[in-house]
């Protein structure tokens, strides 16, 4: 399969003007072919046909949608190798990364599959009419969750699989039964084409209408305005910059209906390490800590940015095994150069702030956008004084924040904006004295781990992946797990209708687990 | 007890500056005592002491909580009396709406303790620890609702009591674990001391610390706005205008950090009459309609302002009787002047539009506020053209959209905008031909009644009340019914933790139904 360099619109390639070209972030090389801007007629066609497949109705059948999904991953795993050799042109992103990450996505669009078969997501909830009732009869009422619409999805750079044009957003969207409109990313256009392809081929394949999904390359922000101000699009999906989030959000609530943006725009994801588990486990806590900064060479979106420690005799020791294992080796390539240039001048402006110091820069090797990791270090005071410490650097950098009491450690934590994740290392001794440690941290996470790292994200029905503004844009919802479906549902009420006007999940022949008259039933087969 | 005109704040009376009254929307009588506005100190405190119940987790107990709706419940049955005797002044309602409505908010409060005590709010979802899992380890995740802290509520003027200091809203919040600091409404103060007094002495009863539940009184915007921009607010509920509601919306999303406002904002809910229909059962539903635009003087949020009907043979029998039903005698009082000028104001507007016709405008009676019923028409080319007819009229009036076919209906449904409802009036064989017309209606609405009217709203499970925007501010939430917990919630997941560290919910030992490793099970007691 080769990249042309097109949109891929309601089934159709559509070429178009542009000047866009992946750039190699380890060579610097400028890679073909070029990619088009989506115009306004483009956006108008994709999202006009979502809108009739929604309004069709067209993809309801839950077991077509499973299909979909499972298509989708077989599609996907059939051109794995051509993914991951122009993803390595595309992102620096090495060999087994790019293979493991694509593990990720097809066991993502696997797990949705099987979520949209067991039907739970549906929730239907049924109260049968009570026509003897007084003082009033009550009616038939039963509800449950129906597809929102047409969903914008605008992928991570760095997850170009697991969290691009077949990621998380689009597998739960489609899950949801929502056709999709997914925004290319300018750094990878070439692997959200393959990527957009076998999409397109998996719609095909299962005889679903063309319009469940639709890829819209470009660099310029008019494409995604446009995108979100299209009346008929009902939800964006985004991971990138908070800068990126908060202008789609405002964007969305602009709008004359406004809309739902899920946005995971960054966090520092603070490790809190108390004094037993330091003098414990220091040594081998600054290991996992460095490998949890380095790891994707910083740029995850849980990477620990933030370190909380009680300065004590042990605290020399610590930092230096932490220096060592964090910064004594270049980290890796960094994904494009506006991520690089942004790393480089993000931890200038750091080590700017009143009161920090760098305790080392680590060498950044040779590639273009190769780095090496940051360690600096603060005051609690100077911390809690200046906000700007907690913005996020995107990459290898970590910021040791000292403090000398319990009291402080617990003031450090009411100064935090809210985070993905919070990370407490403590003996069992200590963890069971800081409850007020662990509410304070609970209102301002998604995750709260404990005596692990933040890095390495399950992808299963329990993981909550978004956490309080700013982190992501509405805590109540998870871009990461099967609960990501919930995101582009909403709940209808049938009052009255007869079986056969119903949806087929809310008719009395349905099967599986239901809600009825308070309690939970399996509906038989009729 | 007698009304003494302060803000309960925390537990105590707490007098101030102000010149608020009650006024007799029957009689023009201006009530005893003034009420006091409420300061930003005032507003300091209120939310001060909401926020360490919540970073105290002093409400974390199901059970309490439970106890505390119960007693609420009592409290009010208690002085129940009192409260219909200051609500008929302030008000205008009849004796037996306001005994009514007393029994419609003590059952949301004790269907509200029920669900406390189910505990299915909680949603725990625990994935157990994988520790030979290759190629890495799963650690235990365990997932479950967490209050989202104090929230604010704003009550409504049609329902003082339903939703009012103790209505859905604060049930639910309180339900949730969540604080409330409640918002006096300015036309009936009296009955917001009353109802909040017998909140307050239930916190006292059950021995949950006061900053459980305040109210602050005031008519200016100043006190909202306060409210609302009060980092310690994590929500809000509002019930009421349009205006009303985005203004709160708006002022919402210009936080540091934007919280959720769920705004129920007005709605025409449309009814759809189909020619069978209309031939079999055409004066039955001209008086089921007129009994439903009459019920509570048109006040209710659910009162159908617009009816589709498609021009034949039958039409005019059916409009003579809906004039007669609907116009012949006046309707009753209206809540109070602002409402009372409003609608007469938006009758006359809505006269004016183009092609809009009068067919009646029913006499008032002598009261005050009296008002009567007003039914319009106007060809459906007319209605398309203009939005401006969709704009809730809130009192007794309705307007005929007359169509010539099947297609012109759904081009109706197609034009309308957000709805709580959307009601269709059809045969069994018409129904089966109607998938398209349901489908854009389902997409327009939260409750899709058929042969029915959307006036007497159930209070249960299975009932989903908000509707797309501008009908409400987000049509994934419910104000109504036992969903309403969920708008107080967030999930939060704890990664790793040993057990004595875990809320309470999240044990090993805890009660009830958890779904553990991808199955439903009961967790048995310990």
């Amino acid at each position: 399969m080769s990249i042309q360099g097109v949109h891929l619109i309601s089934g159709e390639d559509v070429s178009g003007q542009g000047s866009l070209r992946a750039i190699n972030p380890s060579s610097g090389e400028i890679l073909e072919p070029i990619f088009p801007e989506a115009s306004s007629e483009n956006i108008d066609v994709a999202v006009g046909a979502a809108l009739s497949v929604h309004e069709e109705r067209a993809a309801a059948d839950p077991q077509k949608r499973a299909q979909l999904l499972e298509a989708a991953a077989e599609r996907i795993d059939a051109i794995g190798s051509e993914i991951t050799e122009r993803g390595m042109q595309e992102t620096g992103l090495p060999q087994a990364r790019f293979e493991g990450e694509r593990g990720r996505t097809c066991h993502q669009l696997r797990l949705f599959a099987s979520v949209v078969r067991e039907g739970l997501f549906q929730n239907p909830i049924i109260e049968t009419a009570l026509a003897q009732r007084q003082p009033l009869p009550r009616p038939d009422l039963r509800t449950r969750m129906q597809a929102i619409g047409p969903v914008a999805v605008f992928g991570a750079s760095n997850f170009p699989l697991a969290f691009g044009i077949a990621g998380g957003d689009t597998a739960s969207a489609w899950a949801a039964g929502c056709p999709v409109i997914a925004k290319g990313h300018p750094a990878h256009p070439g692997v959200c084409e393959l990527v957009g392809r076998a999409l397109q081929e998996a719609v095909r394949d299962v005889g679903l209408p063309a319009g469940m999904f639709s890829l819209l390359q470009g660099e310029s922000f008019d494409v995604g305005t446009g995108l979100i101000k299209h009346p008929g699009i009902r939800a964006v999906a985004f991971t990138g910059s908070r800068a990126g989030g908060l202008s789609l959000w405002r964007l969305a609530n602009g709008r004359e209906v406004p809309i739902p943006v899920f946005a995971e725009m960054g966090s520092t994801n603070p490790v809190f390490i108390l004094p037993a588990a330091m003098q414990q486990r220091g040594q081998q806590i600054a290991e996992g800590l460095a490998g949890s900064v380095r790891l994707g060479v910083g740029q995850f979106c849980t990477c620990p940015g933030v370190v909380v420690i009680l300065s004590d005799e042990n605290t020399a020791s610590f930092k230096d095994e932490l220096r060592q294992s964090l910064c004594d080796e270049p980290v890796g390539t960094m994904l494009h150069k506006g991520i690089h240039g942004g790393y480089e001048n993000a931890v200038d402006q750091l080590s700017a702030r009143n009161g920090v110091k760098v305790i080392a820069r680590g060498p950044a090797g040779d590639d273009v956008c190769g780095v090496g990791a940051s360690l600096l270090q603060v005051d609690f005071k100077n911390f809690i004084a200046d906000p700007a410490m907690q913005g996020e650097v995107f990459g290898p950098a970590t910021l040791l924040v000292e403090c000398h009491s319990l009291e402080e450690i617990n003031d450090v934590a009411r100064a935090l904006e809210g985070q993905l994740t919070a990370t407490v290392h403590a003996t069992e001794d200590e963890i069971a004295e800081l409850s007020s440690l662990l509410h304070l941290l609970e209102d301002r996470v998604g995750r709260l781990v404990f005596n692990d790292f933040p890095t390495g994200v399950e992808v299963g029905e329990s993981m909550q992946h978004g956490g309080p503004w700013p982190a992501t844009t509405d805590s109540r919802w998870t871009s990461v797990g099967a609960a990501a479906i919930q995101r582009f549902l909403r709940p209808v009420c049938w009052q009255g209708f007869p079986d056969g006007a119903l949806p087929e999940e809310l008719r009395s022949g349905a099967v599986g687990m239901r809600r009825i008259d308070g309690a939970w039933q399996e509906f038989g087969n009729s």
